[in-house]
């Protein structure tokens, strides 16, 4: 619009907001970032001051004045699980869509890797961070307060993290967990292990103390652990810890364990499986053990992949939303880049159980 | 070793090694960085010079001298890719053992996407990029030129580009398609359906134009058409231009071409899938056509994984020193950030043929 040339409208600068605001530049900065700490009188008048001088109709420029690289950075426990993948993919696009250029780093599940990861990207200067945290407790979240102190935002994607007050991106996991096996207790079954549980060496005695190791471990295994016994609370099925899986989270184990509740006495006729990697090692332990799904043992788990329908039968699975949890995840962050004030909520977004022939009623 | 402290090995300098060698320190740090020219004359007096002072015995104190960041950028053709994950975790897992950090870039197989994310790398001074570059022709390789310019070496995986002279891993793609094929063709088949060939939209007339086709697209599609090609000549079976699928690659093509192909009056007896998505989308259309395999069609795939292991019947696939790959490529970039010489070779290891039970005699 080359009428609009001659005007100044959407070319104020930061010093110019400051001083119609009456505060310093950094205060305009931190307010206009959406980074560091201001107070709400002076992020108020900070944000009249650039409505005022037109600040906030030229996004761009705007963000170029203040020093955005224009890339983010994104921290993912392991990019070698499709899930992350999705999610890392959603990411990108919805970046790109807003002229940013996305940089992964991936922790492997290593609290240490993800706090070297933060270094790494508070040191390249990214505009913001979205990652899927292994950090749970307020002692490891250092490496995020500290990016949060230096002026890069940061959203959470996958995993919330209850100490800190960040957006996150997730599912509802724990819904999630409780339909499927809701589903399962649905064709008649009792006996539903649970793989895979929390990495601890020996099963817990009590189901507080199961709940209490799985969410120690990894927000999203309390959850679904939640959801698997939220569903036998329904339908008054006792609690049995011999059918949950702990130890190692590796497909090995996965195998090992499955062969062990199917030769209980009263042997489990069902599985709910958290993980790709538990679905594939549940399977080769049927194998193992001369039976087939659904007939012997029926099976639902997440997540859902092109595999996953082109088994013989097909396998009924979660399927979670991964391309819009980083998609979402990237647009929250991308606005608190371009001076939104960060919501500090919990965005849940919606998975959906794909029914396919995995399950059954149980033998009979 | 305390005894060592006072000793001032390995803590020469650049400009020492400079003084030593009587060249410039830009002509020492570009040997000694392993980027950049450096007559062979000079490069001999720096590393003679390096080598007196004994400025090769403390690699680490030296790349922090010389400004390197320790971390490493990876620009993969798609993250979504689990081959790709698994190179790109060798490249993570090697790095880290040399005390680098690896940032990832993911470019969805666009050659645009690919110099942005090359310029991003260059902007944020990785110390070297791996790429598995969407390039071919010299028209193409000019962000390659530019990071080399700028001083960051560049290493090639699982894609060497015919008109760059650099190192690259890969594996003998060709090789591995001709093992694929022979052992179907030793089963008894001669009907054997490609998919996916080069994404042109009608069938190429000739097998030069399909060749070309390929080659022009993506260095592996070329070889692996190439090793296809190779299995039928040797078997005297004629190329039949309607067994190889062209078009989109994406899963619901292979869907449609696989279900053209078991239309033809003379219909395919087999299939070679070149990538993941291939194979599941054959599988699709067998299930869709009520046929199933070995029985009605064999079946061999790049690349192995989890799922391919519990299908039942197991299929016989392609497996890809994937880690292998990734480690090897960050460590002969690493070499060279260290002071190597670019070796400029190509790094060919080897895959495997798992054979599963996916492979029958052809129907008689």
């Amino acid at each position: 619009m080359p009428a609009d040339r001659g005007q100044t409208a959407g070319r104020a600068t930061i010093s110019e907001v400051a001083a119609e605001a009456g505060v310093g530049r950094a205060t305009a900065a931190r307010t206009l970032g959406g980074y560091g700490h201001v107070s709400p009188e002076l992020r108020k008048r900070v944000l009249e001051a650039a409505e005022k001088l037109g600040y906030r109709a030229n996004a761009l420029a705007r963000s170029m004045s203040t020093g955005v690289s224009h890339t983010i950075g994104v921290i993912v426990a392991d990019i070698g699980n499709p899930f992350f993948a999705g999610v890392v993919r959603g990411i990108c696009d919805a970046s790109r869509a807003r002229g940013f250029d996305t940089i992964v780093l991936s922790t492997y599940e290593e609290l240490d890797e993800e706090i070297a990861a933060m270094n790494v990207l508070i040191d390249k200067r990214v505009d913001g961070v979205v990652v899927a945290s292994a950090a749970l407790s307020g002692r490891d979240v250092g490496h995020v307060k500290e990016a949060l102190k230096r002026g890069v935002p940061v959203v959470l994607v996958d995993r919330a993290v209850p100490s800190l007050d960040l957006d996150a991106v997730v599912i509802d996991n724990r819904d999630a967990a409780r339909e499927a096996v809701e589903r399962l207790i649905a064709a008649g079954h009792r006996r539903i292990g649970f793989v895979w549980g929390p990495p601890v060496p020996e099963p817990p005695a009590t189901r507080r103390e199961l709940l209490a190791a799985a969410s120690r471990n990894l927000w999203t295994d309390g959850e679904r652990l939640r959801g698997y016994l939220d569903a036998l609370d329904d339908a008054r099925i006792p609690f049995d810890p011999e059918l949950v899986m702990v130890g190692r989270k590796v497909e090995e184990r996965v195998t090992e364990e499955v062969a062990r509740m199917l030769a209980l006495p009263d042997r489990i006729t069902a599985l709910f499986c958290t993980e790709t990697e538990a679905v594939t090692g549940a399977l080769r332990a049927l194998r193992a053990a001369g039976l087939s799904y659904p007939r012997d043992v029926a099976l639902i788990g997440f997540d859902d992949s092109a595999w996953a329908a082109v088994m013989d039968p097909p396998l009924t699975m979660i399927e979670q939303p991964v391309h819009e949890l980083g998609a979402k995840a990237a647009e929250v962050l991308l606005d608190i880049v371009r001076g939104a004030e960060p919501g500090r909520r919990i965005h849940t977004l919606r998975s959906r159980l794909i029914e396919r022939s995995s399950v059954a009623p149980p033998p009979a």
